[in-house]
């Protein structure tokens, strides 16, 4: 029904030309990751993804997950294979660590086989994807005990993870959590609340599901300052390690969604569940954090997927889809007409998309190498500005990726006509599918606040700082290089609009808040654009010098001239991104909320 | 579950002071629309929307339609009885002539009417929209006898109608028509073929259903001109007019969609059906194209319709849901938290799409208008002005209404979070629904094609340049208006932006047709923008008007500060928008169609 290819030379590209990760190879696990290491990987993965995860993405969108009464929940045919081959294969571990039967292998390598396994069925990969977010949390919190009982066992697949942090009257704002711990005479914790939206909450993939708890201790402070992690296993466990009876965690419903039907979406119950603190007592927010850079890099992935699929999709039906004729002369006189692809607006549409994915799998790329520095680098300046990175375009990566991502599906279901609306062609499933990575994780309007209100003003401003002298500095390097002229000067033009409005925020955000607040979506998707743009720009110098040593490639050339649709139609929206923030909040906080 | 109120303050506004249809009396059928009638229709029509369509909106998308192994259709609890309440309250005869039981009242009341409808219950309000359009092509094409078979009983609800164009191979392309009539001796055709994506092709709403279908008669010219339109009674009649058996049309399948599942979406198989010619052999084309610009009319109301009851639900909700703390100081003291309406990415959200819904609002209002002076009008350049105005916008309306109108309706899903994805929330319906309208009578893309290729350069381009005067002189005859200038500048800005893009494409369009096709959704949306502000410039001269004769309005105040929002934070997308164009079609049709 639909097709699903992964772009592995595109990724291959990214890694072996333009990241050049051999270069790192001082770094732990990454000498492991060599070339023919590296190809055999992303082939495997690209074989799991088209092979057995999308072929069951639309039988798991109509059959959806199916709660029974007595609590159990069943997942769509297929899945519990899959993921008995996903243990199997090691790719639960790819970088975990090695003492716990990970592979230890760079996250630089780890994302793109997340992206192809996120476009091949997206409601699957959540399974492994918050298995991951719960193992690295655990890694960096837990105590060893915790460790040894819960990693290896996730790694294996025998074992899945879950995050629990919603609650019916708490959102985005977990200071007003409710559910509460006690603490035993033994050091456990006994939990009771109701958490909701618990992505695999309860599943027959698993034995045991490892939940990781947000709560309340007993006498707390208020607010999030009172809030702690704890682990808790749905089985009770046995001292030898086996499982026991039920720990007081039960599945009251699963949720009715628009897509990603193949997860089960929880309500789960903790009535006196036990439960072992990770990390300090009221210190939740701070071990809760790890696990949400890492996830929601992991959705802005899926905003990249998603689209990525659904253009793969388009251009196979534009390819074949006979309706009208060229404006500019019959293309086919063969046939009863030309295939739809002829025309301008679905040229438009599907070079939209295509020019956003590259650069945003490039830009993820790059990401993941700092995400692999700050926590591998043996010097501390280049932790520290990995870090910094990280925390500053984590909320674009997952912010634009998924408003843009979601916007491509839309853009590629239009390319189908009528076909696009009808469930059996496959495309509406992107589009419903995509809309969740908007909104979970923090909602994109949340992570341009926290761009705006921390990631920027931090240090002093010290992360954005580092990333307009890297910009800047490759502008001029490569300024006397004919050939980008194309490239630099749309770049420049951006990089200029994000400087005034980065002044305007610095003169007007700390005067009225709500100014900054106002900025803020349009301020991350600015950010996004130059990042962008310069990934072009990078990309643009590494396919021209490849082709001046090689010769004739399509694959570069298809390149630079995506590249160049991108800086002259896409990377001017920063214009219009600045007019927006340099008007402030006047007409938008004017009016009286009974207004609305 | 969701709330719909409908807009009748703005509708009032719009009618009497910005567009004062009492100017119009000397129109047949205006006299009656005095300004009574026209609150007492009005009215009516909100309390039917509110109450009787609004709450079995939910309900039929869950139910959805149901085919039975018979052939028949059933659709969704109180769609019946709904359906009986618009023939019985004479709402299918609004604007329908006297002469058949219709009230002759203008288009330009009957657009609101329409509008409260489609928010209240998009999937269901098909089923009249239908009917009207099958009606209004039978009422410019028919013949006498099949005007008077036909039209009374559409009238009174006893019969739907449908428009029979998509075939599995034939969308857009409609000359790849294979649907065949066969002349018999009576002079009636017999009628073969498979038509696909039928709206309302059959329900239980009516005993019968009246289907207007193209069709290619034996021996006819290939492409579109050899298409004619034929009328399709599904039963047969009788010679006194009652129903006899069945004709020959069975619904084979109904299609699972996306969204307005309350709306039976058929393949219908005509096999000898016998039909009758609308108009004359092989001008099919002529005659649908009646019915397809009042049907894209609707259409573009569905977009304003879904991103207002969207909006409306948002804003409850945003007032409603209590998360975080005000940027500048507690505004709830008393409560756990603040209601999210005080963050300013959420009124970013809400302000943006009312500036946008009341603009469009009036667009249709304005355009309606002119609709009726085409039709009515006894001066033959008042006709001509109002036709020409109606050929330049009715695809701005279609595309633009529905691109935006769908993109509100997925950020008023944003507002609830995580609560927005669940289908009990009702909000993701709207989603599903609206994205219906940017594909079907002509996908977007056509729509500015349809603009760019045909409309703008028609008779010299006299439509558009009779628009730019008339924005032209409105701005010169408030330029000395002190309280004007905050619209009045990004007005002028923005016409420059139209006037340079339409410039560009007289220089580029010709010497290169893909250049406009490259150009053409990108021009659609800049002249939807000046269009909207042209509206906002309009409404805000007579707001102040009144404010300063009236004194303090809330609803005036609240008209001013969403119009200011407009102008400058949404009607400056004119300069992106023209930069796009000024690139043309290079890079985008640069690379050969198997390198996607």
């Amino acid at each position: 029904m639909t097709i699903y290819k992964a772009p592995v030379e595109d990724v291959s590209f990214l890694l072996n030309d333009v990241f050049q990760i051999d270069k790192y190879n001082n770094l732990p696990g990454f000498a492991d990751a060599s070339l023919d290491v590296r190809e055999a990987i992303i082939d495997e993965a690209a074989k799991l993804s088209e092979e057995v995860l999308h072929p069951i993405n639309g039988v798991g969108d109509i059959e959806g997950c199916t709660r029974h009464d007595d609590g159990r929940v069943t997942t769509p045919k297929g899945f519990k294979d899959a993921w008995k081959q996903l243990g199997e294969g090691g790719w639960l571990g790819l970088v975990g660590p090695t003492q716990y039967g990970g592979q230890g292998l760079p996250v630089t390598l780890a994302q793109p086989v997340n992206e192809f396994m996120m476009s091949a069925n997206m409601a699957f990969s959540m399974y492994p994807g918050l298995t991951q977010g719960a193992m690295a949390a655990l890694l960096v919190h837990g105590n060893d005990e915790q460790k040894k009982t819960f990693v290896p066992n996730m790694i294996a697949g025998k074992w899945t993870g879950t995050m629990n942090l919603t609650e019916p009257q708490c959102g985005t704002d977990l200071g007003l959590m409710r559910t509460k711990a006690v603490k035993q005479a033994d050091g456990t914790y006994k939990i009771t609340g109701t958490k909701i939206f618990i992505s695999g909450g309860e599943q027959d993939l698993s034995d045991n599901i490892v939940h990781l708890v947000l709560a309340r201790i007993e006498g707390a402070p208020a607010g999030i300052k009172g809030v702690s992690l704890f682990v808790v296993s749905k089985m009770k466990l046995n001292a030898d390690g086996s499982l026991g009876g039920p720990n007081g965690v039960s599945c009251g419903s699963i949720e009715h969604k628009m897509g990603i039907h193949g997860n089960s979406t929880c309500v789960l119950n903790f009535d006196n569940a036990v439960g072992t603190l990770v990390g300090e007592e009221n210190k939740g927010m701070a071990a809760m954090f790890v696990m949400m850079n890492e996830a929601r890099l992991g959705v802005g992935v899926q905003g990249l997927a998603q689209s990525e699929v659904a253009y793969q999709n388009a251009a196979a039906y534009a390819k074949d889809r006979l309706q009208g004729r060229s404006l500019t002369g019959v293309k086919s006189p063969d046939k009863a007409a030309d295939p739809i692809i002829v025309h301008p607006d679905i040229r438009r549409t599907l070079m939209t998309i295509r020019a956003f994915n590259e650069a945003a799998r490039a830009l993820v790329v790059w990401t993941s190498l700092k995400s692999d520095l700050a926590h591998r680098s043996s010097d501390p300046k280049e932790r520290q500005e990995a870090d910094d990175h990280m925390g500053l375009l984590t909320p674009v990566v997952k912010g634009m990726l998924t408003d843009v991502g979601f916007a491509n599906a839309v853009a590629a279901q239009q390319v189908y006509g009528g076909h696009g609306y009808i469930q059996e062609t496959g495309v509406e499933q992107f589009v419903r599918d995509a809309r969740i990575s908007m909104i979970y994780e923090g909602a994109n309007g949340i992570q341009a606040l926290d761009l705006v209100g921390r990631k920027l003003p931090k240090d002093g401003g010290r992360a954005l700082t580092a990333f307009f002298n890297e910009v800047t500095a490759f502008a001029k390097d490569n300024a006397a290089d004919e050939s980008m002229k194309a490239f630099l000067g749309p770049l420049n033009a951006a990089v200029q609009d994000l400087q005034k409005a980065t002044m305007w925020l610095m003169q007007n955000g700390l005067k009225n808040p709500d100014n900054a607040g106002a900025a803020s979506t349009d301020y991350l998707h600015l950010l996004g654009l130059v990042t962008l743009g310069y990934m072009w720009a990078k990309m643009a110098k590494v396919a021209q010098d490849k082709l001046a040593n090689s010769g004739e490639q399509p694959y570069l050339k298809s390149k630079l001239v995506t590249g160049k649709f991108f800086m002259e139609r896409m990377l001017p929206e920063t214009a219009l991104r600045l007019t927006r923030i340099q008007t402030g909040a006047g007409s938008m906080m004017e009016l009286p909320a009974d207004a609305f």
